[in-house]
């Protein structure tokens, strides 16, 4: 039975939550005062962590999918004993404080994922138990079970009615991600109002049918919680939800309506809670020394449990020095010696293939060397051309004899490197999202470029959290032919550009490609976006390293009369026109463009050297709305793009055509540019 | 039973169908086969609809949700006598013909809705059915229904695996739309694969959890389906899932695999399937007579269904000569007299207000007059402040006595004016454009700008299909303060700015916010997107109509020395600027820029009067990236924004003022520009 301590402990959780809230006059308040039990349940009778060292790697991991409950968190963590000093929550949302409105990714303070937009740690939890249960399917032997944890999260209402949370969900019941438990905290309010408005289904059932294990429980009850969550850890085959009853801004005089979801409580209403929960002391920022005490309980336990895996860890190592010293390899995010050996380069003028063939060679030739390479398209890998040869799919082998409607198991069980996602990207971006939190792997995803619309929530996320994850794009313009506006992205590569610490990369052909994984698997702090096509290219004389984000493909024999800037399909046009400009004796100077973020981290001197100053008369070609490109172009420059239009549903060649991407009409405008300067 | 007629039109459906595919060597052959028996059964049995006059508006409404199926609706179009000739079937997928690769909006030739993104048709299926029960509460009178039509569509395991029709899905459940019945095409095949392999959930189950009507049918048998159709008409308080078991690409040798489902058959694997299916001919695109003769019977079938509405609508307006005027006016998408006498203005130096709360006195005046004004936010009421004062709640008037486990219900019903979406951002978007595809409202949807991410894909179908919906985006920059940087939009107005025919107006002040919202109620051929502060704004003297997009709002004395370029909350920096700048005899202009959109429509000599091309020194403020702003500010210029980094939590000031946002650096920076330009 949870004694009157563990009361103390959970009030003291809601009453330094709702203090900082209300030093800083703005915050949550209702998800600390309601949750409080739950968290507390978890932390103390359930999570196996180490406040000592919030980075040990069998830790159990937790996600507030809920974030802006943030100051639940950081009452946890502080009062458990993690580098999170009283200090910092009396900064709660102040500048440059460890503890800002939503969850910041922190891991080394036992933050391990940035949450606020709803739904997402929802699904991202989803990643993180995936990465545990590859990772345990490929380093685990019979007796030695060094990857073994759970991921638990608590997620609210808004959570759950976000559809990337419906479609992570669909997944992990389908892969049965027993080790997955969620704790929703079930309080029928919203921001906005009751969700009687809303939100009436039956959760339950409808987690039920997505295959998952669903429990109620009274969840300001600690020790049916902490029941709860055992009876879910029991049940290995399938993810479970914890339906958990609460009442919001329990305690306080605004308790069970929505208006304590998101404003501060007052001065007045502090103390009422206080009074309420019959808290020992008024005093801003009270912790009762004894409370203090069985909560800081969770250093040594900590301390034990780590020291108990490193024993472990240890006997493992001596049975398997090879596979031990492999798993601190992905576990420091080294890529092996040799990685990218076997890349191919594709010689210039040799048969045209499509940017995202190029990019299935490189892929392959990545993951025949770098084993931690996961991931998987949405439903697209005969189009992408993502799939990883010989690799094996990640199924639940719990599925072998078809208990889920038939469900594939399969030799690799959870230890394939293929993901399949389904028709489900913005949980793919989640999920992908997820994997690089958990550590270990390096994850990609892939669908065609018109749908990374749907991924852009957890894209953003994933540059915000700086995650070193991979987005192969295919299918990137008009180039997608007769598939039609719907699929033919206008927009989406200027939108990824205005992604800040996104590198969005579109190569020109197969070699820009093949350079473009290297940059793609050697960045360690923010995503990366590849660009690829669906139709043949040719293979370029000159191109190659990327790194640079632009360089001179090539040149007019001395100061250019213009300069022709593209990226991706449109280099090779560029290249033609110059010829045509040559006969014309309009000496062109050609720049391969793949990446602005790239080459704005050159040195200025660099920058001038692509393209100088004096050089004011510059064409820039973009299958695409024109915007950001006129950076490029200058004031004197033209832009020859998509503009006020979608693309339309006809042949590759027609469609390009149609829309003015000919080498004669590139020639054609970098005339007119010439002669309207002269003019 | 279903006669060997019916059997031969379904087999002409198909046989057309592929026909055009192997024409167009482009195309996915699998979802006509196998779902021909279902769209046979809903439109020859079920549907009420005129072919000859598609814009009948009391017709049921069919929405092809799994869109790559395109030719199975481009069939039924012609054969039921629309006005697509056998001609465009001929030119399917070719430039300018009406048989685009995947269906676009079209009503006039039956086609109500562009798909081909998943789960997009499914979720705006809610929104049609959703207006559809909004203008039957208004304009139906006991014993004059005259707005009482379902909707229908086909969907595909696709579009269930989305998330944006789970959103959708969940919220028709809450409000009970008996008359949205949804056919799902259950061939277990994707694109890429078996369901098994990634989607085993019990559709049934869950569905069932959001409170639908769930049944299942043999796909392949039409009189089973038309029964089935029968029985989900039957269920008045719940929407209707269909599962419909089919086989993908049904008498084609590659039957039952995804190799049918978006792949061309060849030649040989066309007569095969014919053979196989028994059709009386081998020959491309032919129509047996008597298989036409059936099908056209639709034609006299609709005329009688219209002529017996037409009856029925002309003794409604003798009884209601009003109500069927304001009908006929609001189907007619005109906007009332005097619609908008009673927006306010506001008086320069007027106490500061935030847009967001101007724009809520704005939408409640022109709600006044415009009954026909619905929407609402995703469970942001209280901080977008769009609420309809007096206006009733949306709800589900079956659920007053609390059936769904407490649902309010409540006086308004289904006239209520105020949506309730739940935390479902991307369902509203795609909902907010269903309601303006049925017509005879104007709709709206609200959240905070950072989650209009989540709401892109369907932006983009709503500005591909020119539909006339607004969206009200508040809590538009890091003006946000304390929720920190994944409330904080940095990226969002450029990524707005970037999609097609999508009008972004960012007005300056609360005066602009009238306009704005005023431009927004007369734009009729796009969507447009209000950005809306979270802080108080001063009203400035000068501002007023943004029609134009940008206009000089105040001006040096003479040529000016700079020009000082924003929109939004930076304006009335640049104003103060100005006044700094003045002092240390500097002249500036300050041009307001709510909408490039708007601005580029402008005359070249209107762009250069207020842009002069020998006013070279401009420096652009804006509190997000600077993507596109250098086609205004020039090579010559300067862009004062947030570069290679997200925004802060922290109070406003605070974040403000550390990235740079203070008439001092505006100031300064100007000044930099003006010295450096000197040399």
């Amino acid at each position: 039975m949870a004694t009157a301590l563990d009361q103390l402990c959970v009030n003291t959780i809601r009453s330094l939550s709702i203090d900082a809230i209300q030093q800083a006059n703005s915050g949550h308040p209702g998800l600390p005062l309601g949750a409080a039990p739950m968290a507390y349940a978890l932390w103390m009778h359930v999570l196996r962590h180490n406040p000592a060292n919030p980075l040990w790697p069998d830790r159990d991991r937790f996600i507030l999918s809920a974030g802006h409950g943030s100051m639940l968190l950081y009452s946890l963590l502080f009062l458990t004993g993690y580098d999170l000093p009283l200090d910092e929550i009396k900064r709660f949302r102040q500048w440059d404080s460890k503890t800002p409105g939503h969850p910041e990714r922190d891991p080394a303070r036992g933050i391990e994922i940035t949450t606020g937009p709803l739904g997402q740690g929802f699904a991202h939890g989803v990643g993180v138990a995936m990465a545990e249960r590859f990772l345990a399917a490929r380093f685990n032997r019979p007796g030695h079970a060094i990857v073994d944890h759970h991921t638990y999260a608590i997620a609210g209402d808004g959570d759950l009615m976000e559809g990337v949370a419906r479609e992570a969900a669909s997944l992990a019941g389908h892969l049965g991600l027993g080790k997955l438990i969620y704790l929703y905290d079930s309080n029928e309010i919203s921001l906005a109002a009751s969700t009687n408005l809303t939100f009436t289904e039956d959760v339950a059932q409808a987690f039920g049918g997505y295959g998952w294990h669903v429990l109620g429980v009274d969840g300001m009850d600690v020790e049916a919680v902490v029941h709860a969550l055992e009876a879910a850890k029991s049940v290995a085959d399938k993810p479970s939800l914890i339906i958990a009853r609460t009442k919001i801004g329990f305690g306080s005089p605004k308790a069970g309506t929505h208006g304590v979801h998101g404003s501060p409580l007052n001065a007045d209403e502090v103390l009422a809670t206080k009074r309420a929960l019959g808290y020992p002391s008024e005093e801003p920022f009270f912790v009762p020394p004894q409370a203090l005490e069985r909560l800081r309980g969770a250093v040594s336990r900590g301390k034990d449990l780590e020291r108990d895996w490193q024993e472990r860890f240890d006997a493992y190592a001596k049975k398997f020095p090879d596979l031990a010293a492999e798993w601190t390899r992905i576990m420091a995010g080294k890529l092996p010696e040799g990685w990218d050996k076997e890349i191919p380069s594709f010689p210039a003028g040799g048969k045209p293939i499509a940017t995202r063939t190029a990019g299935s060679q490189a892929i392959n030739a990545i993951a025949a060397r770098v084993p931690e390479l996961i991931g998987g398209s949405a439903d697209l890998n005969p189009s992408t051309n993502t799939a990883l040869k010989g690799a094996g799919d990640f199924q639940n082998p719990f599925s072998a004899n078809g208990d889920r409607q038939g469900a594939v198991g399969g030799e690799w069980g959870f230890g394939g490197h293929n993901l399949h996602f389904g028709v489900r990207e913005h949980a793919m971006a989640a999920i992908t999202s997820g994997l690089s939190i958990h550590g270990g792997v390096v994850p990609f995803a892939a669908t065609f470029l018109t749908f990374s619309d749907y991924m852009r929530p957890s894209i953003r996320l994933a540059a915000l959290m700086g995650l070193p994850v991979v987005y192969v794009f295919t299918h990137d313009s008009i180039g997608v032919g007769e598939d039609g506006p719907t699929h033919q992205p206008i927009e989406h590569a200027a939108a990824l550009r205005s992604i800040p610490n996104l590198t969005v990369i579109r190569p020109a052909d197969a070699n820009e490609t093949a350079s473009a994984w290297r940059l793609a698997m050697t960045r360690r702090d923010g995503p990366v976006a590849l660009l690829l096509t669906r139709q043949a290219l040719p293979i370029l004389t000159g191109t190659g390293d990327v790194a640079r984000g632009a360089y001179v493909l090539a040149d007019a024999d001395g100061k250019p009369d213009v300069i022709l800037i593209a990226s991706g399909s449109e280099v090779c046009l560029a290249i033609e026109a110059r010829e045509k400009l040559a006969a014309r004796k309009v000496g062109a100077r050609v720049v391969s463009m793949p990446s602005w973020e790239m080459f704005e981290r050159q040195s200025p001197e660099y920058r001038d050297s692509v393209l100088p100053p004096g050089v004011t008369a510059r064409l820039v070609i973009e299958a695409g709305v024109p915007l950001g490109w006129h950076k490029y172009a200058g004031s004197a420059g033209d832009v020859l793009a998509i503009e006020n239009r979608f693309g339309a549903s006809a042949p590759i060649k027609v469609v390009m055509e149609k829309l003015g991407f000919t080498a004669d009409n590139v020639a054609a405008r970098a005339i007119a540019l010439i002669e309207r300067r002269r003019g």
